[in-house]
């Protein structure tokens, strides 16, 4: 055990400061460590401050020392020096240093607005619409022009000209009649992917931002699932593309035909070519430095940001496409401000609504600034726990695209990179961040993983490590997919020979054991063991503590000493009890995924 | 010897890159390392695109690949993925790691405007006007109200009411006088604290900022040295406080009497009172907000900013005082809008003039952003350095005033400080930097180490590291302080028995050293080895490469293998010749500093 701070509530009393608060933060130091002053390290308005921490208690082989923290600034680092003997070291959010250390990795309180209180809880449920369900209704609609039309059955093709083309119908009718599936599984939050009119059947193309794809449904299905999701007692997340919009788009054939109310909206040279993403021409994209942009798309009063948070559609949030590079081209470096402008917006209309942005690679730099309320974590959860768990020598890209895609790598390499993007963000970005093990644009998990076992790892760590916890659609089963587009599965909801049922019930009882878990919701994460192999970690919050293990093989029994007898909670091993040195032995099989309750 | 790239020339040729510019850089890959292809990662516009880099040639054991990088935005970071059959590691400007990393250690290419040329070959020499030497004139000048008149020899004390006001009447002719002291020292860039009037004698509480101290001399004196320094080819760099004035500022004191154009200067409340700097009342904090302020301080055309940079002062540039903490205040982060403006304004004035901006801790954040062109590197350079060479267990105060001061630390804590600093910031924002061993804020360098052999080591990495080395007056001669106020050490000039003329002669050879070798001055800084007491690095150029042996204590002789003969330029040891292993052999004895022309 090592000294240990983080942004829970053990630690973190007031999670929610405001500017000129002064916050009490606890500190805890092993007895038996070479710490004889604990000071706390803050920089208010940019200049170091140095405050004793006081000694505020001790609980059985610990020390707790507090120290007040002035909330000065809108996000307020701080950091603490351990002062022994023989040693001095700093202990940040990426753990203890044993040298000097730059403010990057400082723990913060944000005095930003909190994001709403509903998220702390929420367990997301990512739906590709066209591939989730069909209601009957789908039957009576034609296949559009850009389309080619596929039977639920027939495979999704991953690469090629007919991948963004395969149609297979899901509606949004679809979804609201299937409802009963999200709640067996334990889920209390909807992200649907785009559900506007576009060319494509991921619908990141967008051609209109003021209905619903009539192929969908219409405005009036996405009313009926919104009705349906909310008398559940539950949310519904939309997602708008900041970026750029569909060639399609309403306000790109104005902007083309040289409309100049619309043309500011893009970029366009003097030979009339535009800026589009990646060099997707069907993907034009956006100049935030328009005012016309950021009035018809967040300001308005019937701004597309704010129409559909409101009844009858009252969705709960936005998921932000492409978030990385909204706003930013050459000189341009609007997405702070946009981000910001949004957030603002969005809160204006809806107070208890959310904004994420997505990001596919190092989202620290834009959160913590007042803007996105967190992300789709990538970086610092899915690439490491595939990593840790990848099965055999295949190469498996993965989103970013890195040449030779994901590499297996040991626990303490996976760590490594979870604790350095955890650490440059505060506590509330983190744990407001989604953790996923797929998404629409990556490989599905278990063909990551390559079985059951691994995949429940994964699984368990999803549930129980900080963070919201995000299942694309389809996951629970334990379908398969090679690669983002490939992994767009339609459910087979009529094949049950197709679905894991042993997975499905995996998700369901670790999703329940999260709800029944407050140290899970809400807990601190303090790591107690690692090797290649294996990874223990606790989950430590006022109302309880919980001890995990994931092993992705077997290997020797974990002897942990100084924690009390525990219950198991989840993976069927036995309780535990000290043994004669007082040592709880976690056991070696593997790959195993177990949880305990403490004392 | 490890895969390796930095900014210098070996590896990026093209040091200035405007937008729109597509760059080649190089990377270097000892020949049997298992890497079987480079892909250089970038981010334009925020997205991450991987391209192979392709194999440039082959030297030695090495092998050299090249990959284009396009500068897209102002800073366009970029790293390298080297794959090989077992591994797959980045490289970033921290060094190789084997797990993911964040973005912030990426290299950087900088499309702003670059610093002037001149500050590549820059030595700088702070001189602290009262301490330097006296004019005859001095004994003319009456002690004013404020301050405690001393004799040349008074003791200096460090701490108490007294410190700011001992006044020894140094003045600007005085140092004009002892400029041949400079010129066998061997630097070229004066600079000077504050030369305003004030009511301290460290001036940093100006009462003007519309003339020179009659106590200093007055303008007519700043103009003598501004022509004497420039005759010799020098330059002359002056010191503002962007962050506060005095209250004896004629500014503050119509500000204080109610004068409404004034009071928007400051942070003024309700009741009357005022912010200022860490609650010192006689430095009041003004507030960037102010469009007035702007005015006065920078964009108008007779701005003080902009008139000391004319003749017949025409000072080459500004040190900013308290950057760190310039323009923020609670909610108010104008620091890098101010910071460009200033740049921006410095450079309309005197395209050649430098902006350096004082940060006394993590400066990191606030560099590369079109505003100050580097920094003084206190946590990157003077306190490791310090850690590292520090004598006995006597507490030493830093500059930042951690608690406990300055911990002695082995080599690799002391680099693994060093690196992360140094990767935190574009190439060029590192070596145009100040590294220094001391300063008017800290103890003195011989203090810290206890001895001139340790000192001269201390001196040795001032003038071997990458950085524009900076002398504190006085540090050349062995002066002694324990601590900022108690290190501003009138120089001995009539107490030969107090100058230490072997440190003199060290820091001459080294400067001079520094002068003939371009690797000194523009090279790559790669390190070959370290153990506690020792330090080995290199420092590469296409005009060739140098060998440093920094030891803190004896120890054992290091074996190098893999290097050409060398030819000892400093230091007093043999020439290097590889033995029959092909090993060059590294002297055990300590401490000592010497350098090898490698070659």
């Amino acid at each position: 055990m090592r000294p240990h701070h983080d942004g829970s509530a053990l630690y973190v009393p007031e999670q929610a400061p405001a500017l000129g608060d002064t916050v009490s933060v606890f500190v805890r130091v092993p007895a038996d460590d070479d710490v004889r002053t604990v000071h706390v390290r803050t920089t208010p308005d940019g200049e170091p401050k140095f405050a004793e921490a006081v000694l505020d208690r001790r609980t059985g082989d610990e020390l707790w020392y507090r120290a007040e923290v002035p909330v000065r600034n809108p996000v307020s680092r701080y950091r603490f020096l351990l002062s022994g003997r023989g040693t001095r070291r700093w202990l940040d959010a990426a753990g203890v240093h044993d040298h000097d250390v730059p403010d990057a990795g400082d723990f913060r309180l944000v005095a930003y607005d909190p994001p709403p209180a509903w998220v702390r809880d929420a367990v997301v449920y990512q739906i590709f619409p066209d591939r989730f369900a069909r209601s009957a209704a789908a039957d009576t609609r034609t296949v559009p022009d850009w389309a080619i039309g596929c039977d639920w059955d027939t495979p999704v093709v991953g690469y090629g000209p007919q991948t963004p083309r395969q149609f297979y119908g899901g509606d949004l009718d679809g979804i609201t009649e299937r409802l009963d599936h999200l709640d067996r599984l334990g889920v209390n939050t909807v992200y649907l992917t785009p559900v506007f009119p576009a060319r494509s059947n991921h619908r990141y193309d967008a051609a209109s931002f003021d209905h619903v794809d009539p192929l969908l449904g219409g405005d009036a299905a996405l009313a009926r699932l919104a009705a349906a999701v909310h008398a559940r007692g539950w949310r519904l997340i939309g997602d708008i593309t900041s970026n750029h919009t569909g060639d399609a788009h309403e306000w790109f054939t104005s902007a083309r035909d040289g409309s100049a109310a619309e043309r500011e909206l893009y970029y366009f040279d003097a030979a009339g070519d535009y800026e589009s993403w990646n060099g997707v021409r069907s993907l034009p994209k956006l100049n935030w430095g328009s005012a016309e942009l950021r009035r018809r798309f967040a300001t308005a009063d019937d701004s597309l940001l704010r129409r559909w948070l409101r009844p009858p559609y009252g969705l709960d949030g936005w998921r932000v496409d492409v978030a990385n590079m909204t706003g930013r081209r050459g000189r341009d470096a609007y997405t702070h401000e946009v981000a910001a402008l949004l957030r603002r917006t969005v809160a204006e209309t809806r107070p208890d609504a959310l904004v994420v942005g997505e990001h596919g690679h190092d989202h620290t730099g834009d959160l913590d600034a007042d803007g996105w309320q967190g992300t789709m974590n990538y970086v610092g959860f899915t690439d490491p726990v595939w990593s840790w768990l990848k099965h055999g020598d295949e190469p498996v890209p993965n989103f970013l695209g890195t040449p030779g895609g994901v590499v297996r790598r040991s626990a303490p390499e996976v760590l490594a990179t979870m604790d350095v993007f955890r650490s440059l963000v505060s506590w509330r970005a983190y744990t407001h961040s989604w953790q996923l093990l797929s998404s629409h644009d990556s490989a599905r998990i278990r063909t990551v993983v390559g079985d059951a076992a691994r995949h429940e790892v994964a699984a368990g760590l999803l549930a129980t490590m900080p963070g919201t916890p995000m299942v694309f659609a389809g996951d629970e089963w334990g379908l398969t997919g090679g690669n983002g587009e490939g992994s767009r599965t339609p459910m087979p909801w009529h094949r049950p020979q197709d679905v894991d049922q042993g997975t499905f019930a995996a998700y369901r009882s670790l999703l329940a054991l999260r709800r029944d878990e407050p140290a899970l919701r809400h807990g601190g994460l303090r790591r107690v063991y690692a090797d290649a192999d294996t990874l223990v970690f606790l989950r430590e919050s006022p109302a309880g503590s919980v001890l995990v293990l994931a092993r992705r093989a077997a290997g020797r029994p974990v002897r942990l000493v100084g924690l009390p007898a525990a219950t198991n909670r989840y993976g069927g091993a036995p309780d535990l009890r000290p043994d004669a040195t007082g040592a709880l032995v976690l056991p070696a099989d593997g790959p195993t995924f177990q949880v305990w309750r403490l004392g």
